[in-house]
């Protein structure tokens, strides 16, 4: 019974923090997204496709199913440049990120309790032992935090 | 045993960004914190009155005690302005920020489970029992996603 309420207080803020970024995204214009956020800093759409890539490794990482979108990956995560990045539409990556964000909320809410705590796709199961925090529910907090972080940079781009 | 690890997921969660911040900040020289994040917002100094008067006011609303600086809560949260911003020293907020921090964790360190599920200090007993996941771990969680969003923009502070 507790379990299953902490399980929900985490996931809620999964979600609420997802719809938070939509809220944002849907208020910033193309052009908007277009602009870096602070000097010398990651333009907004850089963010967008950074954010996309690292919810969509969430599918392998939680061993939930393949990845999506494994060219955001390397233009966004492993290999940035800028010619890669601004190959990238604005109005495809908001269709990517309402999909990948989609596909997680479906296995999300199908997960049990015992499936979240269950260790996530790059620790052993030798060290899992030890260190049985590493699980599924503790990647999904700290890419909340991740998506956090971000957001205090993207609204900046807000008039 | 699953709600004893689900909660100390979320305190490790809450330790690790309070930890990082204190990297950030024990980087950032004075005049650093004197400097805005980027054109036209918030300095360093102010973020940093901003988190310490947000996790001072954890002290009430965890029902632990009453907060330590409540003219923190003044500048930096109901009425700030950049007279009352400026009157606080950068090396006083810096030790307010550490006392507050060991303050919250050595309440956690001692609270159970069971605790940690009791309702916060700003739901009715009445709202409670409709909304059980108003409770304290999740005003914690809610407080480290602030807190990433806020370290997403000091950030910019750095070289």
């Amino acid at each position: 019974m507790n379990d299953e309420t902490i399980v929900k207080i985490v996931l809620n803020n999964w979600s609420t923090t997802i719809a938070r970024a939509n809220v944002l995204f849907d208020n910033l214009s193309e052009e908007k997204l277009l602009t870096k956020v602070a000097p010398n800093r990651n333009t907004g759409l850089y963010i967008l496709g950074h954010l996309i890539a690292v919810n969509d490794m969430l599918l392998p990482l939680l061993n939930l199913e393949k990845s999506m979108y494994p060219e955001l990956k390397d233009s966004f995560l492993k290999n940035p440049d800028s010619a890669k990045i601004q190959s990238h539409k604005v109005a495809d990556l908001r269709q990517n990120w309402t999909t990948v964000n989609s596909k997680l909320q479906t296995h999300f809410d199908n997960l049990t309790v015992n499936e979240w705590l269950q260790k996530h796709g790059s620790v052993s199961a030798e060290d899992f032992i030890k260190e049985p925090h590493r699980n599924r529910l503790n990647v999904v907090l700290s890419r909340t935090n991740h998506l956090n972080y971000h957001l205090g940079q993207l609204i900046f781009l807000k008039d």
